[in-house]
């Protein structure tokens, strides 16, 4: 087996955060120690590191490696460096929920400790990031766990797009289930749907469950069906984006085919959610607004030549949403939600 | 609109087969002139000229053509010199049944008429070779009429793969409909899925269709069941490869994920086919190898950089069979058959 990867962490020396380059993936592993504040936003708006958890945490170990650098003892001037240091990292990709709420933690330990000096906050401020990145280590690895309680060694298991330990921290949403499970002896055969158009499928799953020992066959999306018909397939594992109060899930364009195949094949079909990620405040998936991108990314982006004709309109929705009665099941950190999943997810969630 | 598409016809000197190069689209529209026996040969290897029916049409003219050019009138010479041209023409895709049908009815003419001269067997070519491409042009008619009676215009259609005329001679089969009706007047709103892993629905069928001033939008395959959720399909178009006797349909790979999604969201699926792909032979979906293809056409072809490492395995299934009991009708050029496909094939074909 290969060294274990890992997507982010804070230096040996602590002066620096160490990430994994996402942007040479699947062809070249490299890790880059990132010390200035320009470096981690920098890494954070060109993907280099990507994942709303990963990047969640890579902020918070980079407000304490910048804190580390401020040139006075004096709480207010921690207190003003700070704040410029927060604001322009969550500047580097406005929309991400995680990346606002690590600088905003990190904040909070400077605002709840008025008048102390840098030598009194750096211990704190380590707690904090410290913390941030074990949450989403403990979370990752609970609804791994939870996941194993699905599935048996030599399970053939479909997954579509990248729910893994390179958009987390060491085991991943999605395929934390396969990666907890190879460690304990599992042995698995995962298909790994391709993911048009952005290829995540190809490029990071194949790439990570590949990288650590798993088995792993990479298909196009198309060949799905086959596989369930062949009886290739038990399980079916996807992340989402989106968990709606009655448990209509939001995830990469396709999953709601895979899941509908699925259920015409009598196939569990799972979905891997941190609870961060359901929204009780969105009822159904009809109030989840589907983002539409550009159309030259499934004409021209990885290709040598446009693949049809300029004229030729696209269109180019990044997420569908797959109906709560397609869904097997629903895996949190807090346990195993099932359908109706208004019910299932309340009681795990609100009680 | 655009000046009509040819795929393959003969010159109007007659000397010549005058084929579209399919390699150059969808960037480049140009039309090639073959003479020789060696640029004949070299278009049907190179795929300049494809699909089944456009191959024996063509294989048809080549014929012709390279009999104009018989330097002896004997009929021993035409004889030999006939099935030299015939054997060399067949083994450019040794496996596509129209061509080696083709060149098998132009040597029939030669056959049938021992000692004939060559002024007297050349009109008896040519009737033969014209006879070939105007079946083929009634065939895609009929079953693009027939396909007419089963929308109305402003129908969305989504379409997988590409049965369209550049496979055949004027309409084609899948599209035939589509291409006739806008004709006739109909407005489509059709979506191309792009067809992974070899794009044939970007690089053809969103090409023709919009040159034909169709109004068409490419999305990936992933989109398919986001569009019926939206209620942007009325109906689902596929050609098809080889069907059973019971009705079950190989067609390329993705095609029975569309027709399961269909199911799912109550769209209607048909499958067009000319007579010649029933084979009655076989008995049902079980009987019909699944062809697999290399890998690299996923990883590598079209892309820039290879999309996955190198060790990754690929699974690449060219095809897949869509079950009988997913396939609302199939339009043949003889008539509409409904399921169960045993007796309505059966009626439409062995009388």
């Amino acid at each position: 087996m290969n060294e274990k990867l890992f997507t982010v962490r804070l230096s040996q020396d602590e002066k620096a955060v160490e990430i994994l380059d996402q942007t040479l993936l699947p062809n070249t592993i490299k890790y880059l120690r990132l010390e200035k504040a320009e470096d981690i936003y920098e890494a954070i708006f060109k993907l280099r590191v990507r994942g709303a958890p990963a990047i969640g945490v890579a902020a918070g170990f980079g407000m304490y490696v910048l804190a580390q650098q401020i040139p006075d003892e004096d709480y207010d001037v921690m207190l003003s460096c700070m704040e410029r240091a927060g604001a322009y990292l969550n500047s580097s990709r406005p929309t991400a929920v995680n990346l606002s709420f690590a600088v905003k933690r990190m904040l909070k330990v400077v605002y709840d400790h008025t008048g102390l000096i840098k030598p009194e906050l750096l211990p704190l401020l380590r707690v904090e990031c410290m913390a941030i990145y074990n949450e989403d280590r403990a979370m990752c690895r609970a609804i791994s766990e939870n996941g194993l309680t699905l599935v048996k060694s030599g399970d053939g298991i479909l997954t579509h797009c990248n729910a893994g330990a390179l958009a987390a921290t060491e085991y991943g949403t999605g395929l934390g289930t396969l990666l907890l499970g190879k460690e304990l002896g599992y042995e698995f055969k995962v298909y790994s749907d391709e993911t048009r158009p952005l290829l995540q499928g190809a490029r990071l799953t194949s790439f990570e469950l590949d990288h650590a020992g798993i088995d792993v066959t990479l298909v196009c999306d198309n060949a799905a069906s086959l596989l369930m018909k062949q009886g290739k397939i038990n399980t079916c594992f996807v992340g989402c984006d989106r968990v709606a109060a009655n448990g209509d899930t939001a995830n990469k364009i396709g999953t709601r085919s895979v899941a509908i195949n699925a259920k015409y094949h009598g196939i569990p079909f799972y979905v891997f959610c941190p609870s961060s990620t359901i929204d009780f405040g969105c009822k159904s998936g009809d109030d989840i607004v589907i983002e539409e991108r550009n159309g030259d990314e499934i004409k021209q982006l990885f290709f040598e030549k446009p693949s049809a004709p300029d004229g030729v309109k696209c269109f180019n929705p990044a997420f569908d949403v797959t109906d709560a009665e397609l869904i097997t099941a629903i895996i949190t950190e807090r346990g195993i939600a099932r359908y109706p999943y208004t019910e299932s997810l309340a009681k795990l969630f609100l009680r």
